[in-house]
């Protein structure tokens, strides 16, 4: 899907290079710490001047370096329909990541289960408005965490054909997810050169990075797929109180990161990728709903754009605990944020309630609608001769009405933008049940799992999967 | 408040071009109809192409009079601290306009009534995110509809020192609010050099202006107090189905109200006002919650721009019948829309459901905190030294944290949106009442009125003001 208006730039260009500047000090004179050490290696061999786990860069390098990242790229599915382009003009929609929780449609909590991930799987495989189907869609509690990685991964591949992510959990699981996808598309030499797995790798806020995440990197770095490097500073907390400060540590961060991936293979796909929101005060939870995770949403648009990356940022983002007014107006903001400002791949994008703890199959719903609501948004306003309709204006003149206009009858379906969850009835029509958005998300997310048909999946290519998780899960646990 | 932001342009210059092109051949090719007598002759005296009720423009004759409209302009209140400047990069809050039902909190209709009239004005005079207290805020049906006008201006004038609207039902109830206004203000002369008072002028789509809005918009423009000329297409019913079209047919009326009111008072201020939206297909009413909209909104703080004068649109706009997630995320979308694309007065910021029909107690307090949450977004990242906080990042370095640093207490209050509404607990804060957040503005909404104390005015003005209501009481009854 692709932003056809300007995208929206909320920094000048002096902003921007002074988010730059203060990112390039803090890199130089503050450092990044490491803790793995094959990365420390590389950074040393590269000419950085390395003290302890602590790396001080240089400003040159880090720039050259992140310079070499490509713009853009292509995200390979099974079904070559649903490949998708990351960067320039192209957002990409896809269900949240990592909540260990489900809510229901009466706030209550409960562990999520494999179930839950295949349910959430078929949703985003039936959506007209997400683009992939997401990984780590929720931590399955029912199987076990050696094998987990597996079954989600298996679950991508069997309920859809749209791409997804795999596990950035270390260097071993990072591998399993990169020897599946090479078997779904015919090979490691054929996903190297067309990429088809994408992973999450996070810092640890402030200017750090594990063992874990970094062994993710260099797996998915050698294999040449593609890796989000996302930095979550929580402001008040593990970063400044003030957005400005914030965004700097979180540039640091990425820019470390970025450059690690092409020192190990130059030129291989990063985006960058932004989390940063704020901390409540009062309790030091993080907050994500807010103006300010927009502000941080929208800064890195444009940072990612300076950088010539493509970008992560925004999603469906909320602190509400039910699918409720505040869950639609926090997550519209986010999410709308992310769309104008132009993000390129939009984690989280639907499902997420309670800062990332919980996924909700109505929260689905209800973020479905509005992925669809911004879609329609940043497509613009049609200014060819027809959509002008000088001719049906002069036509029907003062006073008249437009509806049986034929200029009507053919263009309205493709104008508007047609609600699924959103209620348009009269108070009436409305009252005779009363039934609010996140009732009506309860109903027809259970339609649609039930009438959802995965897309046939070669038997040989399924077969060599399931031996490959088969003989894996043996060895694992 | 200001938008320190860049101001979104979702068109480019060349669209805009496009959109003045098609208005102006409207304008002189098909016309636009004005049932109001006076008005033709005010026409006719400049030289414009009159044929019976219909107007023919010359379109060097529109550039030149709208050319002469204000950019901005100061509204006076009694509380000179409640100024505020219309146009520029300033933004403008209030509440609803014109719903004859109030919707409670579950869901339930009755009529608006005069109690709940002095509520909303409380509510927005105590907001923090409002400027106005709006005018016409429900549509009290208890009051008798010849006198309602003053009813309505009375309640503004006793329960807040912010400025408010008038009424532009016609000659003699805009004559009655400008005189009511003048009372508070020490005189019509003192008015007439410090604008306190605007109404808001509907065309009549598409392309006719009646009686009433005329009588309205002459009595404002004579008095040399504000007029909102608003259009609101529907499209694909009272416009065409192409955003393109229908934008233009709204140009093409504006365009010609804010030259009748150069043509009456040059110089007088107007504000170039868009309400339009689409048909819903499928029952042919009005949908205001939706992207089209958004774009509409966007768009219309563009021309406006573009015609050097100051804009009205947007608000916090739904379809629904409730405070559930739709009316979070379409209130937001909308709101949004408004305040990113520079939108400078935003009637229906707060209260609205179902497309204009109703306002809700529980709806303004979402919309309340929306506000908020716009205006922190539209306020920018702040860079100055402090704020970069390249000495607490280094301070802090790798692996620390920020909660207990001099340079967190200082800026957290300043830099994050405190929210009123929003709940940010664990889910176990929550699951003590699991309340939504529709259930948390009733409680808010009534605590907030129960704690209000109306500022004081002026007896001998109030004693006036009382006197000059009664007068024209008897005469109208």
């Amino acid at each position: 899907m692709f932003i056809m208006l300007p995208k929206y730039d909320i920094l000048t260009d002096e902003q921007i290079q002074t988010i730059h500047d203060n990112t390039m000090r803090i890199l130089q004179e503050v450092g990044v710490e490491f803790s793995y050490e094959p990365a420390i290696e590389i950074f040393r061999k590269h000419g950085q001047k390395v003290d302890g786990h602590r790396v001080y860069f240089d400003r040159e390098f880090v720039e050259e370096m992140v310079e070499g990242a490509p713009s853009e790229f292509t995200l390979h599915a099974r079904n070559p329909e649903h490949n998708l382009i990351c960067g320039g003009n192209n957002t990409i929609f896809m269900p949240g990541y990592g909540a260990p929780f489900i809510h229901d449609v009466d706030g209550n909590r409960r562990n999520a289960t494999i179930q839950d991930y295949d349910n959430f799987v078929k949703l985003a495989g039936a959506s007209k408005n997400l683009h992939m189907t997401g990984g780590n869609v929720v931590e399955p509690q029912d199987v076990p965490d050696e094998t987990r990685h597996m079954s989600m991964m298996y679950s991508h591949i069997t309920n859809s054909d749209k791409c997804f992510m795999g596990s950035a959990s270390g260097y071993e699981k990072a591998k399993d997810s990169i020897e599946i996808t090479a078997l779904l598309h015919g090979g490691l030499d054929v996903i190297k050169e067309n990429p088809a797995l994408v992973c999450l790798v996070n810092s640890v806020t402030p200017l750090k990075f594990d063992d874990r995440m970094l062994g993710g990197l260099m797996a998915y770095a050698e294999a040449g797929q593609a890796t989000i490097i996302a930095s979550l500073v929580m402001s008040g907390s593990t970063g400044p109180a003030t957005i400005a400060g914030a965004l700097s540590v979180q540039n640091a961060e990425v820019l470390a990161g970025i450059t690690l991936g092409q020192c190990i293979n130059p030129g291989t796909p990063v985006i960058y990728g932004s989390t940063s929101a704020i901390t409540d005060m009062a309790s030091g939870a993080l907050a994500i709903g807010n103006p300010e995770c927009a502000l941080f949403i929208s800064a890195s648009a444009q940072l990612a754009r300076f950088y010539g990356v493509p970008s992560r940022g925004g999603g469906g983002l909320t602190d509400s605990k039910i699918v409720d007014a505040q869950s639609g107006y926090e997550s519209m903001m986010t999410l709308f944020a992310a769309s104008a400002t132009g993000i390129n791949f939009v984690l989280h994008s639907a499902g997420i309630l309670q800062y990332y703890m919980a996924m909700s199959f109505e929260k689905f719903m209800q973020d479905d609608e509005i992925a669809g609501m911004v879609s329609r948004y940043i497509k613009g306003i049609d200014m060819t001769e027809d959509k002008l309709a000088f001719d049906v204006i002069s036509k029907v003149g003062p006073g008249g009405h437009y509806l049986t206009q034929k200029h009507t009858r053919k263009n309205f379906k493709v104008e508007f933008y047609k609600p699924s969850l959103s209620d348009r009835q009269s108070y009436d029509g409305w009252a005779n049940n009363k039934l609010t958005a996140n009732q009506r998300g309860n109903q027809k997310w259970q339609d649609v799992v039930e009438n959802y048909v995965s897309p046939v999946l070669d038997p040989d290519v399924k077969q060599k999967i399931d031996e490959y998780i088969a003989k894996r899960s043996k060895e694992l646990l």
